[in-house]
Formats: C-alpha cells, sequence, structure tokens
C-alpha cells in the first residue's frame, strides 16, 4: 500500500498487534530433502498455519537478494526500492547511535601505515575493540572543525562509526581505502560539486585525526566509506495513529527501528528478554516488532541442525506471545537464509496471520511447500503489515 | 526489475543460464479435456518441473493477448509496455536486416493500379516472391534519395521491407493502403509537423518507384504501412555484464535478439540445427536464448494433436540440452497460442526453473493445472529472466 494511502486509511483501535520477525527464515531442502521448517517440526508454528492464513512473501523484488536493513524496511510496511538505507548509516545506527536529521555517517576503519604513509596493515592488526575505544575517545576530545559536530564511536576490533552534525552536508565523497597495501589511503574528494564543503571537512577530520595518532606505531591511520544521510522516512506511529514499539537484541534492527519512529525499548541479550521485555511494556503500546536473530546466525554459518534448533527454540515461547492475547500475530523473516547456501538469498519467505478475522486455508504446517498454498498467496513483503494491520481493524475502508 | 537495478546489481560469474521459448506454449483443454501439455505427457520435462521450480508468467499483463514481439522481449527481461517496437521495425529485423539507430523503417506491400491510378488488386495477385525480389532490386539501383539512404527487401509474396537511413527520420507518416480496391493509394502526410521532411522524402520515394514500375501490367504500385524507428533498448550484455547469444530459424526472432544485443548464431532450418548450433557455441557464451516454433505454429492452425505432438518433439530433445550441463535451464513460453482457440490468448504461461539453487515444490508435472501450485507463483513474464539469474548467482545482495 503506498504510504500516502495508509494515512489517508489508517484509523485508531484498541487492538494490538505483534510482528515477530525471525531473521532469514526461509530456508531450502537439506541432506534429508526437507528445509529447516520442515525438519523443525515447530508444532506451535505449525498451529499458528493451521488457525491462521499463511503465504510467503517477496522481500524486495522477484530474484533480489536482500541484505537485513532493505528486508525489514519492507516488513514494515516501506518500500525498501523507493528508502535506501546506506552503510555508514546502518553502522551508526547498528551501536545505538541517535542519528538525526542534519547527519551524515560513514563506516571507518583504523589502519597502519609506514613512515612513507603507505598502508602496511589496512585492518591495523585487527586490533582490540577497547583500544579503537580509546582512540575514539582521543579523537572526539582533540579534534575539532569548524560548523559542524563530529562524533566517533568505536564499533568491534578496527571499525569505528563517524558521524557529522550539521547543515548542508552530503553523502557524495569517495572510499578512502584503497583495498590494498603498499599504498596510501585515498584522498578524500567530493563525487558531486555540491559535497565540495563536506570534503574539505572530511579532509580536515582525516588530517587532524593523522596528527594525533601519528606518534603510534599500530592505528595511526584510518581509511573512511559508506557515506550516508539518514533516508527520510514517514515515521510509522504518524502513518499508523498508533504507538509502536521495537524489541530487539541486536543494535542494527533496534537502528533500524529507531529510523521509522519506534520507540526502542530496553531489553537484554536474550530472547527470553526480549519476550520479558514485551510482556513488561505490553499495555503501553499498540503495535510491537520484535525481533529473533538465530536463524540467520545458523543459516550463514551453513548450520542446518543449528537453524532447526533456532526454529523450535523459537516455537517452544510462541505459547508465552499467544498469552499476552495480542488481536494479530504475525510471523515473518525479512528474507531466506538456506543453510544449504550459507547466505542470504532471494527465495520468498513463509509467513503466517493469525488472530482475529483470518480467513483459514488449507495449510496444516508452517513451511515452505505448504505456505505455497496459503490464502495469502505470494506477495510483496511491504504488503504484509498493510493486511496484518487489516485483521486488526485499523484500517477504514476505502470509498462508499 | 527495474533495468537500473539490474546494471547495478547484476554481476559476471562463470555460471551458464539457458533459455528456451517454446513459441505459444500455453494451451487449454481440447477435446479430452486436457490441455496440449497434459496431453503430450512430455516426461523429460515433467521431469525438470519435478526437480525444479515451475510457476506460471503473464507475458504483458493480465488479460492481455501478445504478439510473439512483446511476449519476448518480456522474457527477454524488458517491460513490454515500456518498450514497444513498431511493426516496421519487426518486419526489417524479420528478414534479418540489420538496422541501426537512424533507421526508419515501414512494411510495403506491391499493388496493382490501373491507369487511372485506381488499386485493381491490393496484394498485385499475391505475385511470387522471386518477383518482388527482382521489383525490389530495381528500386534499390534507381531510385535515388537526398540525403538519406535508402535499403528495399522483399519478404515474401506482395510484401517488402523498407528502411530509409539518416539524421532525424521521424515515424509519424501516416499509412498509404487504404484498405479497399477502387481507389488511389492514399498520399504520404506527416501526423506531426516535425515528420514533414520525412514525409516529403517518403512521397519522393513513391513517386520514383511508380515511375520505375509504371510499365508493368502487374504490381505496378505500392503502399507503406506500420511506419517505425528502432527501439532504445538498453543492451541485454551490458545490463547482465554477459555474453548473450541467440539460436533460432525464425528472422524475427533473430531480429528480435539482435534489437536487445544478442549475438545472433548462424543455424539451419531444424530444431535440430538450433541444438548443433548451442553445442557448438556453448564455451563462448553465459547466457543463450533459443527459440522453438512448431507450438504455435500448430496452435494457430488450431490443430491440437500437432500441437502435442510438437511439445513430445521438444520433450525428446530435452536430455541433449541437460548433456550441456547448464547452471540454470529455463523453459518458458511468450504467449499461450491454445489450438482451441486456433490463436494467440491472454492466458498464463507455464514455466520451470531446473538447475542450481531451486527450491523445490510440489509439482511433478509440466502442464497447466499442475504449474498454479509451483513455487515461483503467477508472475509477470519479465520477472522470469532475473529469477533465473538469481539461481545463477548473477546478482549481488541489495543493501546491508
Amino acid at each position: 500500500m503506498e504510504l500516502d494511502l495508509i494515512r489517508r486509511l489508517s484509523a485508531p483501535n484498541t487492538t494490538k498487534v505483534l510482528l515477530c520477525v525471525l531473521d532469514g527464515l526461509g530456508g531450502m531442502p537439506g541432506p534429508r530433502g526437507r528445509t529447516e521448517l520442515e525438519e523443525a517440526h515447530p508444532r506451535h508454528l505449525d498451529r499458528l498455519a493451521e488457525e491462521g492464513v499463511s503465504g510467503q512473501t517477496i522481500p524486495v523484488g522477484y530474484g533480489i537478494t536482500t541484505g537485513s536493513g532493505p528486508g525489514h524496511l519492507a516488513l514494515f510496511g516501506y518500500d525498501p526500492l523507493q528508502f535506501e538505507v546506506g552503510r555508514g548509516v546502518l553502522e551508526a545506527t547498528g551501536i545505538d547511535f541517535p542519528l538525526g536529521p542534519n547527519d551524515l555517517a560513514a563506516r571507518g576503519n583504523l589502519c597502519t601505515v609506514g613512515a612513507d604513509g603507505l598502508i602496511t596493515d589496512r585492518r591495523a592488526g585487527r586490533i582490540a575493540t577497547e583500544k579503537t575505544a580509546e582512540i575514539c575517545d582521543l579523537l572526539q576530545r582533540e579534534v575539532h572543525l569548524d560548523g559542524v559536530e563530529m562524533f566517533i564511536r568505536p564499533v568491534r576490533e578496527h571499525r569505528f562509526a563517524l558521524v557529522f552534525r550539521g547543515e548542508g552536508l552530503r553523502p557524495e565523497l569517495n572510499e578512502t581505502d584503497p583495498q590494498r597495501e603498499g599504498v596510501a589511503p585515498l584522498e578524500i574528494v567530493a563525487t558531486d560539486p555540491a559535497a565540495e564543503r563536506t570534503a574539505a571537512l572530511a579532509r580536515e577530520f582525516v588530517a587532524q585525526a593523522r596528527r594525533l595518532l601519528g606518534d603510534r606505531d599500530q592505528a595511526n591511520a584510518l581509511t573512511l566509506r559508506g557515506w550516508a544521510t539518514p533516508p527520510s522516512l514517514p515515521q510509522f506511529p504518524e502513518l499508523w495513529k498508533l504507538r509502536a514499539a521495537a524489541v530487539a537484541v541486536y543494535p542494527m534492527y533496534r537502528g533500524l527501528a529507531r529510523l521509522v519512529g519506534m520507540d526502542v525499548l530496553p531489553t537484554g541479550t536474550t530472547f527470553e528478554s526480549e519476550i520479558e521485555t514485551l510482556r513488561a511494556n505490553w499495555d503501553n503500546y499498540d503495535f510491537f516488532f520484535m525481533h529473533f536473530k538465530y536463524t540467520d546466525s545458523a543459516g550463514e554459518d551453513g548450520d542446518f541442525a543449528r537453524k532447526v534448533k533456532a526454529i523450535q527454540d523459537f516455537d517452544a515461547k510462541v505459547p508465552e506471545l499467544l498469552a499476552l492475547n495480542p488481536n494479530v500475530l504475525v510471523i515473518a523473516g525479512d528474507h531466506s537464509t538456506p543453510a544449504v547456501m550459507a547466505d542470504h538469498s532471494w527465495h520468498p519467505v513463509p509467513t503466517v496471520i493469525h488472530g482475529d478475522h483470518t480467513r483459514t486455508d488449507a495449510v496444516h504446517r508452517f513451511n515452505e511447500p505448504e505456505t505455497l498454498n496459503g490464502g495469502l498467496g505470494i506477495f510483496p513483503a511491504k504488503e504484509l503489515l498493510p493486511i496484518a494491520f487489516a485483521h486488526a481493524r485499523r484500517l477504514s475502508r476505502f470509498g462508499a
């Protein structure tokens, strides 16, 4: 549904919608000819499929293998081809940095250069995160730029996130990592004339950083890439006229939820703590997005058995979700991560809507072959939430 | 997938993709209540469906009966509603005339006029192709136009193709066939002021032709229609970053393939020779389009049994195609031509993708009723090739 139409038709109600995203949910037949979901035989998810209405989502488009960022935007109801989230923005949101509308974000690597300025180690020996944190603290204190605020935060090992905040900053800058050693980091240049001032600021940042780090044997220089400004995403609570909360262990998903205007709830580091957080906040919100990471990480590792186990672990908690009595419970995936491919893929993703007003179909099992026969058909992921909100009677009639 | 996105995500690989188009593949239940595909019981195609992933393509749009031109453009990944190929262009490409970007093409008919200039036979007695060839040779030699090159080629019987080559030629000209006898061929006029110069050139061509043919009893005049310039189609090898070849017996399909930038391989006049050509060139290309005509011609003739036989003839050769070991083999049709309709139709067309990374579905037979349950669903034909290239790992990830 177009966002303008959502804005026009959405209507407040007292119903509650819970969207559970199992990251990389979709799979493929493994060693025994059955997919992860078939092998897992998840009896609670199967019951949701039996009682609810199933289908398969196409995350971004036919044949497109998506990253988790666009995959989630689609599940939040946004067309990921229209709203692109740049890598610098994902890196900053991924460490819970609260990006604002005037921010320009980049991903950074600490590297090591010799006396001649040529890179000897592009990753500074994969320096410990704590060391990177110390360096970031130093640069945060000592670097001063005219007319913009600067924020620098450690990510992991040699990686950091850099944010400039100010009016008129532009992302049209080149990447400065030459992708090999024995050469100097590239100069920052504007790839669009409108970005000349931003390029000058970035060069000044690099120059000051080089002076401050120059005495070090290791991690005495840096490279920057993935320059991006936050997309101006229409805000979810305003579009849908409701209070929306996100529960996610991993920072990137919290960051994405924050970009669309959801309240990000503090939670622990386990799925159990996510459920606890959900329960504690159940009365305060109309919509919840809850993220489950472990299906994807197992799939990415090519570990079929562990992905099966992750599905079973999620499945075991479904009764606790149902006990909250959501009007509509949605189980979805942001993309497929078949363990046999050890990678994200383009294959459509099983989904099920359970709760009020679902017209049941003949699907009895929540898996790839069966959900093909579901009442939702195969459809774009960005339409899933509008359908769910329809079931929650949060969309008014179109026309008379 | 939008072409800009293809350009951005396509990535070279060593995989090979073979697209086999069975012209007019889709059918309808015949005398015994079974479709041509059901009746044919093609065991090799059934095996592809069993092992691969099936679905049905909508050639151009819901309810649209398409010609082979737009039907093929869609299978090549282009939106046929965005890129229209005019009839003059199809006629010229249909006789292997290599159209260039500054060409204007028309379809021509030789006709017979009386001493009063009024048409006595719109088709010049369906004059023999060899006679039309002689007339074309004469006009090619003797007609001279200021500022443009002219090419005239026989097609079949009284029909010929006319091409003007030069800067600024415009297709906004009327058709000069009055569609009845007893009146003169119409004057050529510009239907847009920008085409005045082109109209004058075309009138000059007609005038010189009339003088050169005036002494003849038959085929002493001509009519022109279908004025068209070649569409500027983004080129397939550049879009997909690969080497693409076409193998087709019939000229129109070679012409269409040439328009999108495929190499058109010389081949014989039978499907056996097409396979031979495919085999001989297998190492030199990444993508092959192979065309099989006989399903459509039988369907158009309303010959149910012959269409069944054509499917079986193709089926018998599938092992030879598999022996080439393509990473991805796609079986598709450009449109349906149900024998019971003796015509093209709008019905969706069965398709199957076989090879690497296919997520299997419950389809065991390659026919209309069964492919409805396929993992690809019912989807736009222009998305088929992006999906196939995804299976061939020739599309990189979208976003992080």
